[in-house]
């Protein structure tokens, strides 16, 4: 017993290091696999939530199921929301509902919403049955709100009192509502009889008042309310340009439902921000956590789409296989431009689809934006004209082909600077989310027009 | 007077819709040009900080730089902090220094150092000297700390008190104490004589406890301490993990100097997840808002970079020079073969990029994420075998040219699986960011291979 405390109590001492090592992770995967259990139960109870939703992220299938089946119990339920949604959905599908109700049970009204929102609808309500009254309508209200909705990301309690009171009556109140109160929270909602949202008072305001002050005096009333059915992305904007730590979430008669806290935020931005880059290549964020087949076929569709773009790109090609036959330094040499025009595109639509998604593109500098992408793109495309030019004409012996392939260049990234900006912008203003599908568009326009400015200026001025 | 009022009434009204509409800014546009300073000043006085930055940004350089030198002393100097750090640069470069030390003077530490953190050494150095003394100790201690640390972000005003104090002595002290706190804090910190941190006591739980209850029993002691040089990512991952509200920041003796708030952590975790994605396309944060040359000649370097891999491709197609003049089609097909293996690494290099940066992925699960996505490579690669050799077969009448193509993607798509994991994978050991040189070498694995493959594969099959 000694020697396996003196285990956990080093690992704990290493995770000083503020995160996990890749040899304190082995070590306890050994742990499991050796059905240690002293050093196992004395891990768990060391381990933040966080570093234990870590360590059973980075354990193999078998160690992963082998330690929630025997030690399920040891594991505090805030493990779970830490995890992977997609890790969260396969751990949890292999336990007995009874045991995740039991675990929902221990949770605050958000994190018991974020817990089971990844599960199939089949096991969510064979789950929300075995709850509590209380919860279940919880819960229930909760998985009405749309996917992604202000709704689900809300927590249900909240601290709100009347307008009328003063400083002192509300701290007196605090004190003694004690557990009815959420775990945490940062402001103080005041509401009137109808439950409207009339003012926010931070606690750091509320402790430094006298206690005679009147809230009313003591409030901010430029609250921004949060429309339960907004999305999160919407909200997490607002968190960020006002600054926010808690906003009251409202229904649509305006009355107080719920408060989102910027923890949760948090979670949306990276989400959001990783989504993106995730959605240009095609690929999705949970795809580290998911089995290989799933994996295949969801990254299928995106490169099929591309295979068209492929083909069609060919099909440019194939109007030239004359040119081509007589001249075969052509084919040695188009991929440079259809090449730099890809990257030259990627560059400008990368900048446009990350300002479309923090909102700094818009009708109002949309214009400036794309003229002035069309415009690097172009210098950039002077640059490379001489630079692959000499090259060409050096390589081949052949001056005539150097201007070509120069010419060719600059058409190719004046194009790509262009609809590198254009495509995302355009795609946008339709609706339609430009981190999906520029890419697959911008490659289609660079591939195509370098390999028909190319082939076709060779066709003419070299033959 | 009461016209112009009616306009910003009006604006205000529709800034309900949470974010400025373009048609708002054009009209804001207009009145600076046509010199309403009533309206302006109207406006200025109604738009919060971060409404006004963004309206500064979405502006025309002429209509911005007017907005500056005529309404300057109304905007307030949150609007800068809030700005893109490039286009901060831009504008307060064009201001004398005796106006941007007093917009200083105006602000928290954190705020000002972020204010003239983008200005050059120079300017800096000029504005400092303006300061009075104790700010300019701060600013100058501030800018000590390595770019991008704990230390850059954390704000110097904090509350602090001794261990052996009551919750009703620390919240008279507070009441007391009025201006000379922060203006926003979440925790209260609780200190030896020595500075040393020995507990955090949270805003809610001091408010709901009895006025005799001890600091030392309230306060949560299980504290994470920032050291003041750590890496502005790494106090992100923290404040992730840990779920933490603000947090203390050390210096190299242990005692406490400032504190980080949830609200610089929001912005470092963004700007971090977009730098990636920036990073892996060779553009900068703040493109949208530089100039055109800068921004050709920054774009330049990447490009040409990638100019050198191309090359390297054409130097392996003009191998097979004497294959390609007997059959005309492999030039044809040649590019479908190195687009599929770049798009389909591109998708694995984006999950292990990805998972790098959020600690996902490391020593423990490094194998099988390789093995994996190299296995997921392969599977796709079988299926796109299946698919490109019917088209080619069918396209030019050859079976044979079919099954160069099919063999060729499945060793092309191999290879995308496997560097596209490894090659972020490997340069992240080796300490190098997989986010910024991880594409040019994937490119090139899957241009050399894909064409040395099929043109290799066909010289010994078709010839």
């Amino acid at each position: 017993m000694p020697e396996s405390q003196k285990t956990a109590d080093e690992l704990k001492d290493e995770s000083l290091t503020f995160t996990l090592s890749d040899k304190e992770i082995n070590e306890i995967a050994q742990a499991v696999q050796s059905q240690d259990s002293d050093t196992v139960h004395a891990v768990l109870e060391d381990l933040s939530p966080a570093d234990t939703a870590e360590l059973v992220a980075k354990f193999k299938d078998d160690d992963r199921n082998e330690l929630l089946v025997m030690y399920g119990e040891a594991i505090d339920p805030e493990v779970f929301t830490e995890m992977d949604p997609e890790l969260r959905r396969s751990t949890l599908s292999a336990m007995p509902p009874d045991q995740i109700a039991s675990l929902i049970s221990e949770l605050d009204s958000d994190d018991a919403l974020e817990l089971i929102r990844p599960l199939d609808d089949r096991l969510q309500k064979e789950i929300i049955q075995r709850l509590s009254a209380k919860s279940r309508v919880a819960l229930e209200e909760g998985l009405s709100f749309p996917e992604d909705s202000a709704g689900r990301l809300m927590q249900r309690e909240i601290v709100a009192v009347p307008l009328f009171w003063t400083a002192g009556k509300t701290i007196d109140y605090l004190r003694a509502a004690g557990e009815d109160l959420p775990e945490e929270f940062f402001d103080i909602f005041v509401i009137d009889p109808a439950y409207h949202v009339r003012g926010q008072v931070p606690l750091n305001r509320l402790i430094r008042s006298k206690r005679a002050e009147k809230l009313e005096d003591l409030a901010e009333t430029d609250v921004t309310t949060i429309p339960a059915t907004m999305d999160q992305e919407e909200v997490a904007h607002l968190f960020r340009r006002d600054d926010l730590v808690s906003a009251p979430v409202i229904d649509e008669n305006g009355r107080l439902i719920g408060v989102i806290t910027i923890d949760d935020i948090v979670d949306v931005i990276d989400e959001e921000a990783q989504e993106d880059i995730m959605k240009m290549a095609g690929v999705e964020r949970s795809d580290l956590y998911r089995a290989v087949l799933s994996t295949t076929g969801t990254r299928f569709r995106w490169l099929f789409i591309n295979l068209l773009t492929a083909i069609l790109a060919s099909i440019v090609i194939s109007f030239f296989d004359a040119t081509i036959e007589q001249i075969v330094a052509l084919a040695v040499l188009m991929p440079i431009v259809a090449s730099m025009g890809g990257n030259a595109g990627t560059q400008a639509l990368t900048v446009a689809v990350r300002a479309l998604a923090t909102k700094e593109l818009s009708g109002a500098n949309r214009m400036r934006v794309i003229w002035k992408e069309t415009l690097v793109g172009t210098l950039n495309g002077a640059a490379f004209a001489v630079i692959t030019g000499l090259v060409a004409a050096l390589w081949f012996s052949n001056p005539m082909l150097g201007i070509v392939i120069a010419a060719a260049m600059i058409i190719n990234l004046f194009a790509a600077g262009l609809c590198g900006a254009a495509i995302p912008i355009l795609l946008d203003r339709y609706g339609s989310d430009p981190a999906v599908s520029s890419t697959v568009f911008l490659t289609t326009v660079t591939d195509v027009v370098g390999f028909f400015a190319f082939l076709g200026l060779a066709a003419i001025l070299l033959l």
